[in-house]
Protein backbone atom coordinates (compact mmCIF):
# COMPACT_ATOMS: atom_id res chain seq x y z
CA UNK A 1 0.00 0.00 0.00
CA UNK A 2 3.01 2.22 0.99
CA UNK A 3 4.43 1.49 -2.02
CA UNK A 4 0.70 2.58 -4.45
CA UNK A 5 0.54 5.67 -2.52
CA UNK A 6 4.30 6.81 -3.39
CA UNK A 7 3.60 5.61 -7.21
CA UNK A 8 0.03 7.77 -7.01
CA UNK A 9 1.68 10.99 -5.42
CA UNK A 10 4.86 11.04 -8.08
CA UNK A 11 2.15 9.86 -11.41
CA UNK A 12 -0.21 12.72 -10.15
CA UNK A 13 2.94 15.36 -9.73
CA UNK A 14 3.87 14.45 -13.17
CA UNK A 15 0.53 14.02 -14.81
CA UNK A 16 -0.38 18.15 -13.31
CA UNK A 17 3.02 19.06 -15.01
CA UNK A 18 2.60 17.45 -18.39
CA UNK A 19 -1.16 18.81 -17.91
CA UNK A 20 0.11 22.54 -17.37
CA UNK A 21 3.60 21.88 -20.98
CA UNK A 22 -0.07 21.03 -22.71
CA UNK A 23 -1.89 24.50 -21.63
CA UNK A 24 1.53 26.55 -21.93
CA UNK A 25 1.64 24.92 -25.92
CA UNK A 26 -1.82 26.06 -26.85
CA UNK A 27 -0.31 29.92 -27.78
CA UNK A 28 2.45 28.34 -30.31
CA UNK A 29 1.20 26.61 -33.72
CA UNK A 30 0.44 23.03 -33.76
CA UNK A 31 1.94 20.82 -36.13
CA UNK A 32 0.15 18.04 -37.21
CA UNK A 33 0.86 14.94 -38.73
CA UNK A 34 -1.54 11.94 -39.83
CA UNK A 35 -0.99 8.71 -38.96
CA UNK A 36 -3.09 5.75 -40.75
CA UNK A 37 -5.53 8.48 -41.94
CA UNK A 38 -7.37 11.89 -41.24
CA UNK A 39 -8.78 11.12 -38.27
CA UNK A 40 -6.07 9.65 -36.64
CA UNK A 41 -3.97 12.36 -35.75
CA UNK A 42 -0.91 13.15 -33.99
CA UNK A 43 0.43 16.21 -32.63
CA UNK A 44 3.69 16.57 -31.16
CA UNK A 45 2.84 17.44 -27.95
CA UNK A 46 0.67 13.92 -27.81
CA UNK A 47 4.95 12.94 -29.06
CA UNK A 48 6.66 14.86 -26.05
CA UNK A 49 3.95 14.32 -23.58
CA UNK A 50 4.41 10.50 -23.62
CA UNK A 51 8.08 11.13 -23.90
CA UNK A 52 8.12 13.44 -20.65
CA UNK A 53 6.25 10.42 -18.47
CA UNK A 54 8.62 7.80 -20.41
CA UNK A 55 11.59 9.66 -18.98
CA UNK A 56 10.39 10.26 -15.07
CA UNK A 57 9.30 6.85 -15.04
CA UNK A 58 11.94 5.42 -16.31
CA UNK A 59 14.42 7.39 -13.68
CA UNK A 60 12.29 6.54 -10.58
CA UNK A 61 10.81 3.02 -11.51
CA UNK A 62 13.52 1.74 -13.90
CA UNK A 63 12.20 -2.28 -13.56
CA UNK A 64 8.60 -0.73 -14.44
CA UNK A 65 7.12 -1.35 -17.77
CA UNK A 66 5.22 1.48 -20.20
CA UNK A 67 2.76 0.68 -22.87
CA UNK A 68 1.77 4.23 -24.74
CA UNK A 69 -0.04 5.06 -27.72
CA UNK A 70 2.75 6.53 -29.21
CA UNK A 71 4.85 3.47 -29.04
CA UNK A 72 7.83 5.42 -26.86
CA UNK A 73 7.13 2.99 -24.51
CA UNK A 74 8.14 -1.10 -24.53
CA UNK A 75 7.32 -3.60 -26.12
CA UNK A 76 4.76 -5.38 -24.27
CA UNK A 77 3.51 -9.24 -24.51
CA UNK A 78 2.30 -9.66 -21.17
CA UNK A 79 1.50 -7.64 -17.94
CA UNK A 80 3.91 -9.14 -15.74
CA UNK A 81 5.22 -6.92 -13.03
CA UNK A 82 3.99 -3.48 -12.84
CA UNK A 83 2.51 -1.54 -16.00
CA UNK A 84 1.85 2.05 -16.64
CA UNK A 85 -0.69 2.02 -19.85
CA UNK A 86 -0.57 5.88 -20.75
CA UNK A 87 -2.63 7.95 -23.41
CA UNK A 88 -0.78 10.97 -23.30
CA UNK A 89 -3.56 12.97 -25.09
CA UNK A 90 -7.36 11.12 -24.97
CA UNK A 91 -9.14 12.60 -27.29
CA UNK A 92 -6.85 13.77 -29.87
CA UNK A 93 -8.92 15.51 -32.41
CA UNK A 94 -10.95 17.71 -29.77
CA UNK A 95 -7.80 18.68 -29.36
CA UNK A 96 -6.56 19.77 -32.12
CA UNK A 97 -10.21 21.57 -33.66
CA UNK A 98 -11.45 22.50 -29.57
CA UNK A 99 -8.22 22.94 -27.51
CA UNK A 100 -10.16 21.23 -25.21
CA UNK A 101 -12.34 18.15 -24.11
CA UNK A 102 -9.10 15.87 -23.86
CA UNK A 103 -7.64 14.48 -21.29
CA UNK A 104 -4.43 12.46 -19.75
CA UNK A 105 -5.16 8.94 -18.80
CA UNK A 106 -3.11 6.79 -16.28
CA UNK A 107 -3.65 3.09 -15.63
CA UNK A 108 -1.33 1.52 -13.72
CA UNK A 109 -1.49 -2.23 -13.85
CA UNK A 110 0.55 -4.98 -11.44
CA UNK A 111 0.17 -8.50 -12.81
CA UNK A 112 -2.86 -7.39 -14.65
CA UNK A 113 -4.65 -5.77 -11.80
CA UNK A 114 -5.24 -2.41 -11.83
CA UNK A 115 -4.26 -0.78 -8.92
CA UNK A 116 -4.06 2.95 -9.35
CA UNK A 117 -6.18 5.01 -11.85
CA UNK A 118 -5.61 8.56 -13.30
CA UNK A 119 -7.66 10.64 -15.93
CA UNK A 120 -7.09 14.21 -15.72
CA UNK A 121 -9.37 16.54 -18.24
CA UNK A 122 -6.54 19.21 -18.78
CA UNK A 123 -8.46 22.32 -19.48
CA UNK A 124 -11.00 21.75 -17.15
CA UNK A 125 -8.63 21.12 -14.29
CA UNK A 126 -10.65 18.25 -13.25
CA UNK A 127 -8.02 15.20 -11.80
CA UNK A 128 -9.98 11.66 -11.19
CA UNK A 129 -8.14 9.49 -9.12
CA UNK A 130 -8.09 6.03 -7.38
CA UNK A 131 -6.13 3.85 -5.55
CA UNK A 132 -7.94 0.53 -5.52
CA UNK A 133 -9.99 -0.33 -2.88
CA UNK A 134 -9.27 3.78 -1.61
CA UNK A 135 -12.32 5.36 -3.31
CA UNK A 136 -12.15 7.50 -6.07
CA UNK A 137 -11.90 11.71 -6.09
CA UNK A 138 -12.28 14.65 -8.25
CA UNK A 139 -9.84 16.34 -7.57
CA UNK A 140 -10.27 16.53 -3.49
CA UNK A 141 -13.57 15.10 -3.46
CA UNK A 142 -14.57 11.41 -2.52
CA UNK A 143 -17.40 10.37 -5.18
CA UNK A 144 -19.89 8.22 -3.99
CA UNK A 145 -20.53 5.00 -4.86
CA UNK A 146 -22.57 4.27 -8.39
CA UNK A 147 -25.81 3.52 -8.13
CA UNK A 148 -28.35 1.22 -10.20
CA UNK A 149 -30.10 3.04 -12.30
CA UNK A 150 -32.95 2.12 -15.58
CA UNK A 151 -32.39 2.11 -18.61
CA UNK A 152 -35.31 5.04 -19.33
CA UNK A 153 -33.15 7.01 -17.23
CA UNK A 154 -29.92 6.55 -17.94
CA UNK A 155 -27.62 8.57 -20.06
CA UNK A 156 -25.27 7.13 -22.50
CA UNK A 157 -22.32 7.85 -24.47
CA UNK A 158 -22.44 6.10 -27.92
CA UNK A 159 -21.38 8.04 -31.19
CA UNK A 160 -23.51 8.69 -33.95
CA UNK A 161 -20.87 6.49 -36.05
CA UNK A 162 -21.87 2.95 -34.17
CA UNK A 163 -25.52 3.58 -35.11
CA UNK A 164 -24.78 3.88 -39.08
CA UNK A 165 -23.01 1.74 -41.22
CA UNK A 166 -19.83 0.99 -40.01
CA UNK A 167 -16.78 -1.83 -40.21
CA UNK A 168 -17.52 -2.60 -36.26
CA UNK A 169 -21.07 -3.96 -35.63
CA UNK A 170 -24.40 -4.29 -36.96
CA UNK A 171 -25.91 -0.28 -36.93
CA UNK A 172 -29.50 -1.77 -36.30
CA UNK A 173 -28.16 -3.64 -33.12
CA UNK A 174 -27.46 -0.85 -30.70
CA UNK A 175 -30.47 1.45 -32.19
CA UNK A 176 -33.48 0.05 -29.55
CA UNK A 177 -30.92 1.35 -26.62
CA UNK A 178 -30.93 4.49 -28.26
CA UNK A 179 -34.72 4.86 -28.35
CA UNK A 180 -34.85 3.82 -25.11
CA UNK A 181 -32.59 5.57 -23.31
CA UNK A 182 -33.31 8.79 -21.81
CA UNK A 183 -30.39 10.43 -24.12
CA UNK A 184 -27.19 9.95 -25.91
CA UNK A 185 -24.33 12.08 -25.58
CA UNK A 186 -21.06 11.78 -27.35
CA UNK A 187 -18.03 13.66 -25.58
CA UNK A 188 -15.30 12.73 -28.28
CA UNK A 189 -12.66 11.51 -25.75
CA UNK A 190 -13.09 7.70 -23.96
CA UNK A 191 -10.92 8.74 -21.11
CA UNK A 192 -13.21 11.63 -20.60
CA UNK A 193 -16.26 9.80 -21.02
CA UNK A 194 -15.56 6.88 -18.90
CA UNK A 195 -14.42 9.64 -15.98
CA UNK A 196 -18.33 11.26 -16.72
CA UNK A 197 -19.38 7.48 -15.92
CA UNK A 198 -17.23 7.71 -12.22
CA UNK A 199 -18.77 11.70 -11.57
CA UNK A 200 -22.21 10.35 -12.25
CA UNK A 201 -22.77 12.78 -15.45
CA UNK A 202 -23.24 9.75 -17.47
CA UNK A 203 -24.81 6.19 -16.81
CA UNK A 204 -22.81 4.15 -19.64
CA UNK A 205 -20.12 4.33 -22.58
CA UNK A 206 -19.93 2.23 -25.18
CA UNK A 207 -17.69 2.29 -28.19
CA UNK A 208 -16.66 -0.39 -30.68
CA UNK A 209 -12.61 0.09 -31.09
CA UNK A 210 -10.73 1.49 -28.47
CA UNK A 211 -6.70 0.71 -27.42
CA UNK A 212 -5.57 -0.11 -24.01
CA UNK A 213 -4.43 2.97 -23.48
CA UNK A 214 -7.32 4.59 -23.87
CA UNK A 215 -9.64 2.59 -21.50
CA UNK A 216 -6.53 1.56 -18.59
CA UNK A 217 -7.08 3.69 -16.33
CA UNK A 218 -11.00 4.64 -16.94
CA UNK A 219 -12.48 0.96 -16.08
CA UNK A 220 -10.25 1.02 -12.61
CA UNK A 221 -12.07 4.53 -11.45
CA UNK A 222 -15.44 2.58 -12.87
CA UNK A 223 -14.74 -0.43 -11.12
CA UNK A 224 -13.70 0.83 -7.90
CA UNK A 225 -16.92 2.77 -7.22
CA UNK A 226 -18.73 -0.29 -8.54
CA UNK A 227 -19.35 0.41 -12.16
CA UNK A 228 -18.82 -3.01 -14.68
CA UNK A 229 -16.73 -3.06 -17.86
CA UNK A 230 -16.38 -5.74 -20.41
CA UNK A 231 -16.13 -6.21 -23.85
CA UNK A 232 -19.95 -5.68 -25.83
CA UNK A 233 -20.37 -9.23 -25.51
CA UNK A 234 -20.00 -9.12 -21.66
CA UNK A 235 -16.30 -10.64 -22.08
CA UNK A 236 -13.37 -9.47 -19.75
CA UNK A 237 -11.41 -6.70 -21.20
CA UNK A 238 -8.23 -7.44 -22.92
CA UNK A 239 -5.44 -4.93 -22.16
CA UNK A 240 -3.02 -6.19 -24.68
CA UNK A 241 -5.08 -5.93 -27.92
CA UNK A 242 -7.76 -3.48 -28.93
CA UNK A 243 -11.92 -4.25 -27.84
CA UNK A 244 -15.33 -2.96 -27.52
CA UNK A 245 -16.17 -1.76 -24.55
CA UNK A 246 -19.78 -1.34 -22.45
CA UNK A 247 -18.66 0.05 -19.39
CA UNK A 248 -21.65 1.32 -16.80
CA UNK A 249 -23.65 1.70 -13.88
CA UNK A 250 -23.81 -2.11 -11.88
CA UNK A 251 -28.08 -2.95 -12.38
CA UNK A 252 -27.72 -0.72 -16.12
CA UNK A 253 -25.45 -3.16 -17.36
CA UNK A 254 -26.71 -6.99 -16.91
CA UNK A 255 -30.20 -5.25 -18.19
CA UNK A 256 -28.35 -4.17 -21.48
CA UNK A 257 -26.46 -7.12 -21.52
CA UNK A 258 -29.63 -9.32 -21.07
CA UNK A 259 -32.19 -6.97 -23.34
CA UNK A 260 -30.22 -5.28 -25.94
CA UNK A 261 -26.80 -7.16 -26.63
CA UNK A 262 -27.52 -11.06 -25.45
CA UNK A 263 -26.75 -13.71 -27.98
CA UNK A 264 -30.29 -14.01 -30.12
CA UNK A 265 -29.57 -9.51 -30.99
CA UNK A 266 -26.05 -10.16 -32.51
CA UNK B 1 -26.44 52.21 -32.14
CA UNK B 2 -26.08 53.26 -28.77
CA UNK B 3 -29.58 51.96 -27.76
CA UNK B 4 -27.64 48.33 -28.52
CA UNK B 5 -25.26 48.79 -26.78
CA UNK B 6 -27.26 49.67 -23.57
CA UNK B 7 -29.22 46.66 -23.87
CA UNK B 8 -26.12 44.71 -24.81
CA UNK B 9 -24.83 45.87 -21.92
CA UNK B 10 -28.04 45.25 -19.45
CA UNK B 11 -28.55 41.73 -21.33
CA UNK B 12 -25.11 40.97 -20.01
CA UNK B 13 -24.88 42.11 -16.30
CA UNK B 14 -28.26 40.43 -15.98
CA UNK B 15 -27.15 37.17 -17.20
CA UNK B 16 -24.07 37.12 -15.50
CA UNK B 17 -25.91 37.91 -12.13
CA UNK B 18 -28.19 34.97 -13.20
CA UNK B 19 -25.33 32.55 -13.77
CA UNK B 20 -23.99 33.24 -10.45
CA UNK B 21 -27.53 32.56 -8.70
CA UNK B 22 -27.55 28.92 -10.83
CA UNK B 23 -24.12 27.80 -9.61
CA UNK B 24 -25.07 29.03 -5.75
CA UNK B 25 -28.29 26.97 -6.10
CA UNK B 26 -25.78 23.81 -7.06
CA UNK B 27 -25.69 22.94 -2.97
CA UNK B 28 -29.39 23.21 -2.37
CA UNK B 29 -31.41 20.05 -3.34
CA UNK B 30 -32.97 20.54 -6.62
CA UNK B 31 -37.54 20.18 -7.09
CA UNK B 32 -37.82 18.60 -10.26
CA UNK B 33 -40.88 18.52 -11.50
CA UNK B 34 -41.74 16.18 -15.65
CA UNK B 35 -43.68 18.37 -18.08
CA UNK B 36 -45.01 16.21 -20.56
CA UNK B 37 -42.58 13.70 -20.04
CA UNK B 38 -39.65 12.10 -18.53
CA UNK B 39 -37.21 13.63 -20.90
CA UNK B 40 -38.65 17.25 -20.67
CA UNK B 41 -37.55 17.79 -16.91
CA UNK B 42 -37.86 21.43 -15.52
CA UNK B 43 -36.70 22.79 -12.28
CA UNK B 44 -37.55 25.25 -9.89
CA UNK B 45 -34.49 26.97 -10.65
CA UNK B 46 -35.09 26.98 -14.54
CA UNK B 47 -38.62 29.01 -13.57
CA UNK B 48 -37.25 31.05 -11.21
CA UNK B 49 -33.87 32.46 -13.84
CA UNK B 50 -36.85 33.09 -16.34
CA UNK B 51 -38.97 35.23 -14.44
CA UNK B 52 -35.84 36.71 -12.91
CA UNK B 53 -34.89 38.01 -16.66
CA UNK B 54 -38.43 39.20 -17.37
CA UNK B 55 -38.57 41.23 -13.80
CA UNK B 56 -35.60 42.69 -15.12
CA UNK B 57 -36.59 43.87 -18.42
CA UNK B 58 -40.06 44.66 -17.66
CA UNK B 59 -39.15 47.22 -15.25
CA UNK B 60 -36.09 48.87 -17.62
CA UNK B 61 -38.20 47.95 -21.06
CA UNK B 62 -41.63 48.19 -20.67
CA UNK B 63 -42.20 47.96 -24.12
CA UNK B 64 -40.22 45.05 -24.94
CA UNK B 65 -42.06 41.87 -25.09
CA UNK B 66 -40.68 38.26 -23.76
CA UNK B 67 -40.93 34.44 -25.31
CA UNK B 68 -39.19 32.27 -23.24
CA UNK B 69 -39.74 28.42 -22.32
CA UNK B 70 -41.13 28.48 -19.08
CA UNK B 71 -43.99 30.08 -20.57
CA UNK B 72 -43.73 33.73 -18.48
CA UNK B 73 -43.33 35.63 -20.94
CA UNK B 74 -45.94 37.59 -23.08
CA UNK B 75 -48.07 35.47 -25.76
CA UNK B 76 -46.27 36.16 -28.76
CA UNK B 77 -47.85 35.63 -32.31
CA UNK B 78 -45.21 37.91 -34.28
CA UNK B 79 -42.20 39.45 -34.25
CA UNK B 80 -42.94 43.04 -33.92
CA UNK B 81 -41.15 45.39 -32.25
CA UNK B 82 -38.16 44.14 -29.80
CA UNK B 83 -38.97 41.01 -28.60
CA UNK B 84 -36.45 39.04 -26.12
CA UNK B 85 -36.39 35.01 -26.78
CA UNK B 86 -34.70 33.31 -23.85
CA UNK B 87 -33.51 29.85 -22.59
CA UNK B 88 -33.42 30.11 -18.76
CA UNK B 89 -31.88 26.92 -18.91
CA UNK B 90 -30.76 25.22 -22.15
CA UNK B 91 -30.15 21.54 -21.65
CA UNK B 92 -31.80 20.62 -18.34
CA UNK B 93 -31.36 17.23 -18.81
CA UNK B 94 -27.35 17.99 -18.59
CA UNK B 95 -28.18 20.74 -16.22
CA UNK B 96 -29.96 17.62 -13.92
CA UNK B 97 -27.28 14.88 -14.17
CA UNK B 98 -24.52 16.74 -14.91
CA UNK B 99 -24.69 20.19 -13.31
CA UNK B 100 -22.51 21.34 -16.27
CA UNK B 101 -23.08 21.50 -20.26
CA UNK B 102 -26.26 23.28 -20.02
CA UNK B 103 -26.22 27.66 -20.97
CA UNK B 104 -28.55 30.51 -20.65
CA UNK B 105 -29.73 31.77 -24.02
CA UNK B 106 -30.78 35.20 -25.02
CA UNK B 107 -31.32 36.34 -28.23
CA UNK B 108 -32.89 40.14 -28.76
CA UNK B 109 -34.70 40.81 -32.09
CA UNK B 110 -36.30 43.91 -33.42
CA UNK B 111 -39.15 43.19 -36.47
CA UNK B 112 -37.67 40.30 -36.78
CA UNK B 113 -34.25 40.78 -36.68
CA UNK B 114 -31.57 39.58 -34.68
CA UNK B 115 -29.63 42.66 -32.95
CA UNK B 116 -28.09 41.20 -29.98
CA UNK B 117 -27.69 37.59 -29.02
CA UNK B 118 -25.94 36.32 -25.86
CA UNK B 119 -25.09 32.40 -24.74
CA UNK B 120 -23.58 31.58 -21.33
CA UNK B 121 -22.28 28.41 -20.81
CA UNK B 122 -22.41 29.07 -16.66
CA UNK B 123 -20.32 26.27 -15.19
CA UNK B 124 -17.57 26.93 -17.96
CA UNK B 125 -17.88 31.04 -17.52
CA UNK B 126 -17.87 31.42 -21.24
CA UNK B 127 -19.90 34.11 -22.52
CA UNK B 128 -20.63 34.14 -26.28
CA UNK B 129 -22.02 37.95 -27.21
CA UNK B 130 -22.71 39.85 -30.53
CA UNK B 131 -24.33 43.25 -31.34
CA UNK B 132 -24.96 42.59 -34.85
CA UNK B 133 -22.53 44.14 -37.39
CA UNK B 134 -19.43 44.42 -34.34
CA UNK B 135 -18.46 41.05 -34.44
CA UNK B 136 -18.65 38.25 -31.87
CA UNK B 137 -17.09 37.70 -28.52
CA UNK B 138 -16.08 34.84 -26.10
CA UNK B 139 -15.47 36.57 -23.09
CA UNK B 140 -13.45 39.62 -24.15
CA UNK B 141 -11.68 37.32 -26.82
CA UNK B 142 -12.47 38.40 -30.56
CA UNK B 143 -13.95 35.48 -32.67
CA UNK B 144 -12.78 35.21 -36.13
CA UNK B 145 -15.05 34.75 -39.35
CA UNK B 146 -15.79 31.16 -40.03
CA UNK B 147 -13.88 29.23 -43.08
CA UNK B 148 -15.10 27.12 -45.30
CA UNK B 149 -14.52 23.85 -44.86
CA UNK B 150 -15.14 20.24 -46.52
CA UNK B 151 -17.06 17.40 -44.74
CA UNK B 152 -14.45 15.20 -44.09
CA UNK B 153 -12.50 17.48 -42.22
CA UNK B 154 -15.69 18.53 -40.06
CA UNK B 155 -17.00 17.77 -37.18
CA UNK B 156 -20.67 17.81 -37.05
CA UNK B 157 -22.82 18.13 -34.07
CA UNK B 158 -25.52 15.07 -34.07
CA UNK B 159 -27.23 12.85 -31.95
CA UNK B 160 -27.69 9.46 -32.10
CA UNK B 161 -31.53 9.78 -32.11
CA UNK B 162 -31.71 11.30 -35.56
CA UNK B 163 -29.79 8.27 -37.63
CA UNK B 164 -31.75 5.79 -35.55
CA UNK B 165 -36.19 5.29 -35.64
CA UNK B 166 -37.69 8.46 -35.04
CA UNK B 167 -40.58 11.11 -35.50
CA UNK B 168 -39.43 13.15 -37.41
CA UNK B 169 -36.88 11.91 -40.09
CA UNK B 170 -36.24 8.86 -41.92
CA UNK B 171 -32.71 7.57 -40.38
CA UNK B 172 -30.72 6.92 -43.61
CA UNK B 173 -31.03 10.58 -44.73
CA UNK B 174 -28.26 11.60 -42.31
CA UNK B 175 -25.92 8.38 -41.86
CA UNK B 176 -23.86 8.94 -44.85
CA UNK B 177 -23.06 12.53 -43.24
CA UNK B 178 -22.48 10.52 -39.82
CA UNK B 179 -19.80 7.95 -42.19
CA UNK B 180 -18.25 11.07 -44.50
CA UNK B 181 -17.41 13.94 -41.28
CA UNK B 182 -14.34 13.52 -39.78
CA UNK B 183 -16.03 13.06 -36.35
CA UNK B 184 -19.30 13.77 -34.97
CA UNK B 185 -20.33 14.85 -31.11
CA UNK B 186 -23.12 15.75 -28.87
CA UNK B 187 -23.34 17.92 -25.75
CA UNK B 188 -27.24 17.81 -25.40
CA UNK B 189 -27.58 21.56 -25.35
CA UNK B 190 -28.33 23.24 -28.75
CA UNK B 191 -27.33 26.76 -27.42
CA UNK B 192 -23.82 25.07 -26.30
CA UNK B 193 -23.13 23.18 -29.89
CA UNK B 194 -24.19 26.35 -31.89
CA UNK B 195 -21.54 28.40 -29.47
CA UNK B 196 -18.89 25.22 -30.40
CA UNK B 197 -19.69 26.58 -34.07
CA UNK B 198 -19.05 30.43 -33.19
CA UNK B 199 -15.87 29.29 -31.65
CA UNK B 200 -14.94 26.74 -33.98
CA UNK B 201 -15.15 24.12 -31.97
CA UNK B 202 -17.09 22.27 -34.23
CA UNK B 203 -18.14 22.93 -37.72
CA UNK B 204 -21.80 22.37 -38.06
CA UNK B 205 -24.60 21.41 -35.57
CA UNK B 206 -27.98 19.46 -36.57
CA UNK B 207 -31.33 18.90 -34.76
CA UNK B 208 -34.91 17.82 -35.35
CA UNK B 209 -37.06 20.32 -33.61
CA UNK B 210 -35.77 23.32 -31.76
CA UNK B 211 -38.00 25.71 -29.89
CA UNK B 212 -37.08 29.55 -30.87
CA UNK B 213 -35.84 30.06 -27.33
CA UNK B 214 -33.29 27.09 -28.43
CA UNK B 215 -31.81 28.84 -31.36
CA UNK B 216 -32.19 32.20 -30.84
CA UNK B 217 -29.07 33.46 -29.81
CA UNK B 218 -26.99 30.64 -31.49
CA UNK B 219 -28.47 31.89 -35.00
CA UNK B 220 -27.36 35.44 -34.15
CA UNK B 221 -24.43 34.66 -32.94
CA UNK B 222 -22.89 32.38 -36.08
CA UNK B 223 -24.55 34.38 -39.00
CA UNK B 224 -22.36 37.45 -37.67
CA UNK B 225 -19.49 35.06 -37.99
CA UNK B 226 -20.43 34.33 -41.73
CA UNK B 227 -22.26 30.95 -40.69
CA UNK B 228 -25.74 29.90 -42.23
CA UNK B 229 -28.42 28.86 -40.50
CA UNK B 230 -31.95 27.19 -42.40
CA UNK B 231 -34.08 24.32 -41.48
CA UNK B 232 -32.87 20.95 -42.80
CA UNK B 233 -34.20 21.41 -46.21
CA UNK B 234 -32.85 25.03 -46.27
CA UNK B 235 -35.48 27.19 -46.04
CA UNK B 236 -35.19 30.22 -43.28
CA UNK B 237 -36.08 29.46 -39.67
CA UNK B 238 -39.17 30.88 -38.54
CA UNK B 239 -39.03 31.85 -34.54
CA UNK B 240 -42.55 31.53 -33.74
CA UNK B 241 -42.67 27.73 -34.05
CA UNK B 242 -40.72 24.62 -33.60
CA UNK B 243 -38.18 24.34 -36.64
CA UNK B 244 -35.23 21.49 -37.50
CA UNK B 245 -31.74 23.18 -37.66
CA UNK B 246 -28.94 23.02 -40.00
CA UNK B 247 -26.57 25.39 -38.72
CA UNK B 248 -22.88 25.54 -40.09
CA UNK B 249 -19.84 27.48 -41.69
CA UNK B 250 -20.75 28.49 -45.06
CA UNK B 251 -18.61 26.19 -47.55
CA UNK B 252 -20.08 23.23 -45.57
CA UNK B 253 -24.19 24.47 -45.71
CA UNK B 254 -23.91 24.59 -49.31
CA UNK B 255 -22.44 21.03 -49.76
CA UNK B 256 -24.63 19.40 -47.26
CA UNK B 257 -27.55 20.77 -48.76
CA UNK B 258 -26.22 19.74 -52.34
CA UNK B 259 -25.12 16.42 -51.90
CA UNK B 260 -26.97 15.02 -48.60
CA UNK B 261 -30.17 16.92 -48.03
CA UNK B 262 -31.26 17.51 -51.83
CA UNK B 263 -34.79 17.29 -52.57
CA UNK B 264 -34.31 13.57 -54.55
CA UNK B 265 -32.80 12.65 -50.88
CA UNK B 266 -36.15 12.98 -48.97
Amino acid sequence: MTKWKEIDRNAKSWIMEAGQRIKQSFSKTLTIETKSNANDLVTDIDKNTEQFFIKKIKEHYPDHKILGEEGFGDDISDLKGIVWIIDPIDGTMNFIHQQRNFAISIGIYEDGIGQVGLIYDVVHDELYHTIKGNGVFLNELPLPSLQEVQVNEAIIGINATWVTENKRINPLLLAPLVKHARGTRSYGSAAIEMAYIASGRMDAYISLRLAPWDIAAGIILVEELGGIATTLKGAPLNLLEKNSLFISKPGLHKDVMKNYLNDGNW
